[in-house]
């Protein structure tokens, strides 16, 4: 097979291939065998276009980990047998403000790794493939000290909540963090934060989650959200608050738990609007704010303090053919913390 | 009458004087004579006891300026016959964090200028009053080279938006600024940021006020609103946006309008929570945030910003006979853009 092959494609398939060899483009391609890919809540919700933006045939996955096979021969950054990983985005216009600051997660041409245009007009295809093709740009590196199947979902889960932890100056030694949702983004701020020297309150719906959530993930406090007492106490006590949830939720009791001039990141988007209280915001000066994914500079740094701070995932590693079962658990959240699906091993393919 | 009597007490009516000769507090009292005090639209929600603190009798005011008439023994800042100022706030707890950072406004024992309670239990009272007796802490001066009366609200109006332009960074030269509403506290918003070298565009329900703003207030364009033509060709261009209406409206169509990473700061309090899409802010990392007022030190600060540009508030002078007129033309929104009570001329009074 071609090393310069179409981006994303599943292989093997009965896709079209895109073969415009010696394109610039083209020589800076990586093409890596995938062995590991996480199931994001997002795929999920692409297979069935809850979005409306789902293009069929459809190959969802942006949470991938493999080795290197071939590359360009323009790649400077990565050579064959190097352990990779590409996460929810393999292009951008490389031109506009957000380019230039290596923000390409905010470019407005930003390319999705699934379900997407490509530059040439083809459609991308995810990582629950066995062979995945992408411009070295957007790939990273994997440091050896990291289990491949367990940092997979640090590639968008991970990702998604380190950047504005550092964006969000909600990163600082003694800070005291609420982790809103104890899920598949949820457990690894936790990590995250903790590592960072931050003081972690977890606030969940479930009381259940409090042991794991304290003497396995490392929280130092836990709140549940439906109890008043324990709330009203927290009031005033957290500089930021970093809020998984994606289901509609009510802001006030959480806005009330910032200190002046704290910050309640929204990191899960509800489908429909959340209610505001503007005066509390006002009173303390209080934000709230957003923030997806990450750039490729920043998602290479996350996956480098992840190998130095040992941090991954906590997975439940899947055959291919289970993934339609998984899926029917996740829309139950019956996952600790998310489904990784072991590509190398159970996927057959002609590579 | 004594140097050191009550706060803001309105000398010579009925109200009880207290009279605590020799407490350190005293010796750093200021007492001036009220010559103008501005008409907030809060005063009108206070009188009618809208937010439900309202304590009577209840004297408003809280855009207070005047001639200094006797100081305390310890009093460093000022001397008979200063031009003198007091807005929003005339007590705080001065040894929390926020007291600690000249954030008084956001302490949570700060004390209000009326209708709150003042450290000895007595009752505050504020503006629409002939005298006025403040700790020295929380008076600012006035330089000579502002207008008094055009000057009052500066102290609330001038520093709710000044403040949050330096706080969310929204000051650089050439940034592209929003302000929604063009009432008391959007046209000096335009006026402060326009002095920093902003360019301001105006963004307003009524299109009869485009003129005005281009042509008096300085600002360098003007969206209508409900036109969506035009609000969906400025998508994207601003870098924050000071949003002073305190009516229920859409959010939605303003995070829009800013381009990523923008910041859409709340000054104005609406009584119902918003509605506030997450989708958007999470796409762009941008952020809803409030602000209330100002410290002491960055009001003073705000006031000389003034004087050194020229920055005063457009006011109609009336006399304290017509206030409650000014109440029911306020409710109308028939104002531009802050009424100033000629107290001094109009005020008879024992003193």
């Amino acid at each position: 097979m071609p090393s310069d092959g179409q981006p994303g494609i599943l292989l093997g398939s009965s896709l079209p291939l895109n073969s415009q060899e010696g394109q610039p483009e083209k020589r800076t391609r990586v093409t890596f065998k995938v062995l590991y890919c996480g199931v994001c809540h997002s795929d999920l919700h692409m297979v069935k276009n809850d979005w409306g933006t789902s293009t069929y045939p459809l190959v969802p996955g942006h949470e991938i980990v493999g080795v290197v096979k071939e590359v360009g021969s323009k790649v400077q950054k990565f050579k064959v047998g190097d352990k990779v990983g590409v996460g929810c985005i393999i292009g951008a216009c490389d031109s506009c403000d957000n380019c230039s600051n290596n923000l390409e997660n905010y470019c407005k041409e930003m390319v999705l790794t699934y379900s997407d245009k490509y530059y040439d007009g083809t459609t991308t295809y995810g990582g629950y493939s066995d062979i995945m093709v992408a411009n070295e740009h957007y790939v990273v590196l994997i440091p050896d000290q990291l289990s491949l199947e367990a940092c997979a979902p640090l590639l968008c889960a991970g990702i998604t909540v380190y950047s504005p932890l550092r964006f969000y100056e909600l990163d600082k030694p003694g800070m005291q963090l609420g982790v809103v949702g104890l899920g598949g983004l949820g457990h690894v701020a936790v990590k995250f934060a903790t590592a960072m020297g931050v003081k972690v309150t977890v606030i969940s719906t479930s009381p259940k989650k409090k042991q794991e959530a304290l003497e396995h993930l490392g929280a130092h406090s836990f709140l549940v959200s439906s109890d008043q007492d324990q709330m009203q106490a927290a009031q005033g006590t957290l500089d930021g608050i970093i809020d998984t949830v994606s289901a509609v939720h009510p802001l006030l009791p959480l806005i009330g738990l910032l200190k002046s001039h704290g910050k309640l990141i929204m990191v899960g988007a509800p489908e429909k609007p959340l209610e505001l209280p503007v005066f509390p915001l006002i009173m303390g000066r209080k934000i709230v704010g957003g923030s997806a994914i990450g750039g490729m500079k920043e998602t290479q740094e996350m996956i480098d303090f992840a190998a130095k701070h040992n941090i991954s995932a906590e997975i439940e590693v899947i055959p291919i053919d289970y993934v339609n079962t998984a899926m029917e658990r996740l829309v139950k959240a019956d996952v600790r913390y998310r489904f990784v699906i072991d590509i190398g091993n159970t996927l057959n393919s002609n590579c």
